[in-house]
């Protein structure tokens, strides 16, 4: 029988198109264009924690490179190459060719090259490290938000979390929007495009991993400023229509993770090219509120006029990571 | 109780000194010198495969990172940055400290700042990435050994393996030789500055991590060669002495791992400029055998004049890798 050695070297030697030495020697060798930054990136994923052990491994690994590819999209960089690191608790071809094949269809869809890697026995634990260019000056951080920005939202943040409720028994979805439910968390779709398409426009982005208004907290903090959520400017219809639960809905937009949209800021004059780049890249963006000089202080602002602290509302995450 | 999240950027937030944006974003920036190569590596160290649990955290901080170091060494690269993917089963503050003051300890032994990381609750996990520059086209690969030139080692390799078999209880040692087993075991010296060194010099190099034939064998494979190691060359003497058996020491230093000693090929009229070279660095270098145009055949020759292949020593690690 091969070793998980010989495994990952069938099935995770491919072709690689932008690098100068990949798999194989003490180091790859990469060479960014002229004028670019290397943005890097490294996330670790652990079975039970981040996903359960009898995942499928072909959604296992997209969702493995995808969520990295998404925290690159969120600093508007274009993906370039990855490593990856994996502890695995058997040479179990089977499963390594399916967690290949997903791996690499993440990588062929965003061409990313794969060019090296450490592999051991041990937990199953899957951690990329991944390298992206942006020009220089041209990174969108966390820390640029400014006073009358409007903040947006890509995409329907919630689905993933309640597809995970779903998965867990304690909610009952059927049809087409438990199908874009369960995709939203098995194979979520880092938003690339939309973040190339943002340089030059947001002020702050980053990307949707932990809940909405948790990771908001993330901008609000290395900003600075505080935030204005208008919750009728969510876009709820959509999961409030499948779940039958609009406090669900809302519960699952603003503080469900796993959804890998993207949250930014951007000045209020340019309201209209953002819609159109929405159109143009058909991913719906969603001005759902407005950045403050309150530092740190985040409002929801219901249509009745009520305004509440996220924090009353018993949030769990919030301000997990802050 | 702060969380493991408070506590690693606690202890693991500290000035970066070339990059341009270092923890708490989604991504870190850096730009490599114009002209530069990047190399990369990552390594993943699992607690139970690759070191005790229980393990002194601070050593095994600098470890860590040393070996991630040891492969930049061993592409004649210049470590610069570093990100560090972490899994603890626990926010245990004074360990997250210790294994901090090792981690950073030996970042600032060679100048490389910690950009990123992330951090997760589970079996305990530590996956570097490791990034360094060199000017194009001056990497040292595994792949350009040509017969006739020699084949070099830095220092004694073997100790790790002797201090290793020491904490098992299969060795007694005692003394200042003792002492040097168990710190090239668990504080090894990543040879970064004959490295740097051997730019224009070796034709061919790698690390010795898992053992200097089986990764010798790497070299072979690579570069299309065979080699003959005189084992009358092998820096021998003192692990002999140290440990009273020449055919232990002869073992350790042929197939014990974890030294992290250079191997490396360099045309035979370079062996003065190697010599002097190693004197410079106060770092012994052996000229222990010669390339060969044999391809994929690896013989020990003895002083008798006897030649072995090592494959048929039973050498357990030989090819593990290959």
């Amino acid at each position: 029988m091969p070793s998980e050695f010989a495994l990952i070297r069938r099935h995770f030697t491919r072709p690689a198109r932008h690098t100068d030495l990949a798999v194989g020697d003490d180091a790859a060798l990469i060479r960014p264009g002229p004028g670019m930054q290397l943005a890097i990136s490294t996330d670790m994923l652990v079975a039970g924690t981040h996903f359960f052990a009898d995942t499928d491994p072909e959604g296992l690994g997209w969702k493995t490179l995808a969520v990295n590819v998404s925290d690159l999209a969120a600093m508007g960089a274009t993906p370039r190459w990855v490593v990856l690191a994996a502890c695995l608790p058997a040479a179990d071809e089977a499963w390594i060719a399916r967690f290949a094949q997903g791996f690499f269809a993440c990588a062929e869809a965003f061409d990313i090259d794969v060019i090296g890697g450490d592999t051991t026995r041990g937990p199953l634990n899957l951690c990329p490290t991944i390298f992206g260019e942006i020009p220089l000056g041209q990174a969108i951080t966390r820390g640029g938000a400014r006073p009358g920005d409007e903040l947006w939202v890509s995409g329907t943040p919630g689905r993933a979390a309640l597809g995970l409720a779903h998965l867990q028994g304690s909610l009952a979805l059927d049809g087409a929007f438990r199908d874009s439910c369960l995709k939203a968390l098995q194979r979520p779709q880092p938003r690339v495009a939309l973040g190339l398409g943002l340089r030059g426009i947001a002020s702050a982005m980053l990307d949707v991993s932990d809940g909405l208004l948790g990771d908001l907290s993330h901008i609000l903090e290395h900003s600075g400023v505080g935030a204005e959520v208008r919750t009728a400017a969510l876009p709820l219809a959509a999961l409030a229509a499948g779940c039958g639960d609009p406090a669900r809905a809302l519960q699952a937009c603003t503080a469900g993770g796993d959804d890998y949209e993207l949250l930014f800021t951007a000045p209020a004059p340019c309201h209209d090219a953002l819609l159109a780049l929405g159109e143009r890249l058909g991913l719906p963006l969603h001005p759902i509120g407005r950045i403050t000089a309150h530092s740190g202080v985040l409002l929801l602002c219901h249509p009745d006029g009520r305004q509440e602290s996220p924090r009353a509302l018993g949030y769990d995450h919030f301000g997990r990571n802050a």
